[in-house]
């Protein structure tokens, strides 16, 4: 079966996706969609369309999923239930604490449509989600830890930017080694924010910003760098550009308990990404798989990756599975 | 949803079922079969009884799931079958080479009498398959890597006992840490039989037998032990018992490649258990709770742990899984 994708969206996602089509036989790019104007958007695949996203709009164009790469903010709260109503859909939606809500809406519109959606994909939420469940379940009793990086968290680069003097900026959220090491142990430490990850700025300033002043409201923004042991460092643009482009991320899902016995387990997942937006694509094509073969089984609604045997991934049949890889 | 459980088999991993089952409040232990005389038995559930193994032969016991906790060379390729005619089942049958033989007659008996079976479940197979699919799948284009330890492996001890003139003993195997960090690397290096894995053997002579051809013996023994670097180790029968008669284990399973885009991405998945035993019943029983899911279902056959969605483990309903672990 090969499944026909079409992308929303062709920022670094948007292109991550169509970089994961091509190590995937079975997946075929049919076009990527943008709000943009069309003849502005040079994609890399030869003989495949870039149409405005309006032609979404029928229902009618030839694809078995829809890969929507827009921002969790403003985009997919409004997209993904808009385009679950018409086509099955995939999306990376990430506020956690918004997660029930937007399930909620993508369900009801793919349930009316009789359309299949996952949302919430990726690596967190995503892998890191599967493994902080199968850590509870098989450690019933049991502390869970997440770490994040090393690497760059938009988020807070957004909130370094933000400040009036930055002119450009990038923030590595880093995992303390100590931290790392504790939670590994099997026993159980309660750590505190300020000891599980610090914070590395490189900030760009504008011409005659105070950098001892821009130091001080880094360090003391609340929620985003208060709790944390904070690094600034004054660079240039050229510098910044030169060093810091790339995309790197990963992190750390610990589960670490007693058994009824009295022994401990600890299991611990972890990934080191070179770029973050194209693994993270990479993942979403295997579950874009995943609800095309669900839809075709007349599965219909919202669905998480909790939802997903882990089988409807591969572009293998179950036989080849359990010989090569069980 | 409460999950009856039987367990057939009262050795490490029976006895580890049982206290797995005291850490879910869902699942109730409603009877040890034995093949033993019962009354020779003892439990550590108050209130439970055990009984002849023969009682299951009528179908009628009162249980949803039953979990086989019997060897796999010769127990669980009669029994799973056998059982899966009659009750929902769940084992850990781990010859990986005879797993596809397996699950057909386990599928052909459990599809006739309308049950569901669950075969190879554990952690390897089990979660160390998962994430060898999950790699696979994430990472198109890399390579695989599984490391096992340190933990006792019954298999190399087996062996080493039934050495002539070798009382007891135990053997450990132990990851190479250069061969680990090579893995991690993101380079996709090629690791020998012998670059990844040490073997250390603690050894108990019989009277009058000569260490230095019992060494010997042991480093030249075919697919056990040549391929190895090998430590062998000469202990009194009372240092083995105090030192090692824990059953630890563990492992790495690693996959490593390049996005299509050129970039690395290394996915690494690792336990570390004090109980061997007593984890892999942690997991067979959350298993056992997804398969009286199914069954309930209408779903019936033979399973493997790729072929169940994440949240059929859980005892938490969807609802709680997105608001508090996605």
């Amino acid at each position: 079966m090969t499944v026909k994708i079409g992308i929303l969206g062709y920022g670094n996602l948007g292109k991550g996706v169509e970089f994961a089509i091509q190590q995937n036989d079975d997946l075929e790019l049919v076009a990527v969609y943008t709000r943009r104007d069309p003849t502005s958007v040079k994609i890399a695949t030869e003989g495949v369309e870039v149409r405005p996203a309006a032609n979404l709009e029928t229902g009618d164009e030839p694809i078995d999923v829809l890969i929507i790469c827009g921002g969790s903010a403003t985009d997919l709260p409004e997209q993904t239930p808009k385009y679950a109503a018409l086509y099955n859909v995939v999306d990376s939606f990430d506020t956690h604490a918004r997660i029930p809500e937007h399930f909620a809406n993508v369900d009801a519109a793919a349930q009316q449509a009789g359309k299949t959606a996952l949302i919430s994909c990726g690596w967190d939420p995503g892998l890191f989600s599967l493994n902080r469940l199968f850590g509870n379940c098989f450690i019933p009793q049991g502390k869970d830890y997440t770490f994040w990086g090393k690497g760059i968290s938009q988020g807070h680069s957004d909130a370094l930017r933000r400040i009036p003097g930055v002119a450009d900026a990038k923030q590595y959220t880093i995992p303390v080694p100590e931290a790392l090491e504790a939670a590994r142990s099997g026993k159980n430490p309660e750590l505190t924010t300020r000891e599980k990850h610090t914070r590395e700025c490189w900030v760009v300033l504008e011409e005659g910003a105070d950098p001892a002043a821009i130091t001080e409201q880094i360090v003391n923004m609340p929620n985003y760098f208060d709790e944390y042991d904070v690094e600034v460092n004054f660079i240039s643009q050229e510098e910044l550009d030169r060093d810091h482009s790339a995309m790197p991320h990963g992190g750390f899902v610990l589960r670490s308990g007693q058994m009824a016995s009295g022994d401990s387990s600890v299991i611990e997942y972890s990934l080191k990404l070179e770029s973050n937006p194209n693994f993270t694509s990479s993942v979403l094509v295997c579950y874009a798989r995943a609800i095309a073969r669900l839809s075709a089984e007349g599965v219909t609604g919202a669905k998480t990756v909790f939802d997903i045997a882990p089988a409807y991934l591969s572009p293998f049949d179950g036989e080849y599975l359990r010989a090569h890889m069980l």
